[in-house]
């Protein structure tokens, strides 16, 4: 059965973070949660009388520093991370058809899809996915460095996350124009840059979008590389 | 069992728009959809491949403009509206006690919980209250314009939405401090304006405030009573 996720919205860097919990117990699990609303996380948890049992990435950001390591510190959780991003202090290297499992029987299954970086890992929890910045709503993540390709991209988003359920939900790592969430069936159809579109055709068009550098590159990737815990590198 | 709507937010107004639905149906629920954001609430239901069945106010808003007479033009939902808030184009008049039902089997419980304004309600779905203005998180809605009372307010808040389990989630109307989701629980115990205060303490807390008048209070009280479609008053 579908759970939606708890979805919260990092207005600075347009990032969103996922709380996911289950009926008939108190364990929850957070993704890609932002370092500046670590106190609005935690206050979460603690209204909806949650206990953090997992911290999950989806990759090594470059927009934005996790909170991940002062979660970890603060609740207790267990760090899970990419095992292809470099993140040595997490406790769980995940990689891909590994299974997290939390609460009473519920389950998160990994599935490796690089292309935004070479050890993003997608999760698929009751119907729901959460891509980070693999696929977009109508869009998706740039391949242009950070170990990016934009074949492998393709390949991700193409054979892995469009061969699940047409209305698995797909909850994005952002989204820049307001939207939340969107359905796997939607995006194969409509998704502007990935749908009817062949691999060479994808890898032009993003070899063609000549975007900025994020301006957070060097300071971000490094202090997620350590969970967020800048001062202790 | 407790399933979480989809949660939209409105930055300018700093209002939240919910998106219920249920496995096994394609019917949907907006609850106090923003006029700005139509097309986008109209986006999810087509992503998500929903119908909309009714739109709900919690009551006639003076901060921002509804789209709910839009979306019944274009999807053909029902408009379903507290009775005692003047909003005679809607085709249901909702009272306390009613139950809206959609979907295979679901049901919306109507609570009338007057104080913010005198017909303002609240509705509760599966283990989740929606309590638009009334109760908010850490809060609640303004008693001082509108037919609002503090004495109404308390009672509503203390006799109705804290007799409800404690482990309801709590989905405000509004959140100014980047909060989304609440318990009755943690609002029983914490809640900074109506935990541990007796009513008369709470009415002059409320007499205390000296708020500035809404912006919009004029244009969007009367919109609000024709659905939001203001051109054809």
């Amino acid at each position: 059965m579908n759970l939606n996720p708890i979805q919260l919205f990092d207005a600075e860097s347009s990032t969103f973070t996922y709380i996911l919990s289950a009926p008939g117990s108190v364990d929850a699990v957070i993704i890609d949660p932002v370092d500046q609303h670590c106190e609005r996380d935690l206050s979460h948890l603690r209204r909806l009388g949650l206990k953090l049992a997992f911290i999950l990435e989806t990759h090594a950001h470059a927009d934005h520093v996790t909170s991940a390591g002062k979660l970890r510190q603060i609740t207790g959780a267990k760090a899970a991370v990419p095992s292809g991003c470099g993140i040595p202090p997490a406790e769980i290297q995940l990689n891909d058809g590994d299974v997290i499992r939390f609460g009473d029987g519920e389950e998160i299954h990994v599935l490796h899809t690089p292309g935004h970086t070479a050890g993003s890992m997608s999760y698929l929890w009751r119907g729901n996915v959460f891509t980070g910045d693999t696929l977009l709503i109508d869009g998706c993540g740039r391949t242009d460095f950070q170990s990016g390709s934009s074949g492998d991209l393709y390949d991700s988003v193409t054979r892995k996350l469009f061969a699940l359920p047409a209305d698995t939900r797909m909850w994005p790592g952002h989204d820049y124009k307001g939207q939340s969430v969107s359905t796997i069936g939607w995006e194969k159809l409509h998704n502007a840059r990935l749908a009817n579109r062949s691999r060479e055709q994808f890898a032009e068009l993003m070899a063609g979008l000549n975007l900025p550098k994020p301006k957070l590159l060097e300071i971000a990737v490094p202090a997620n590389q350590n969970l967020g815990l800048v001062h202790s590198i």
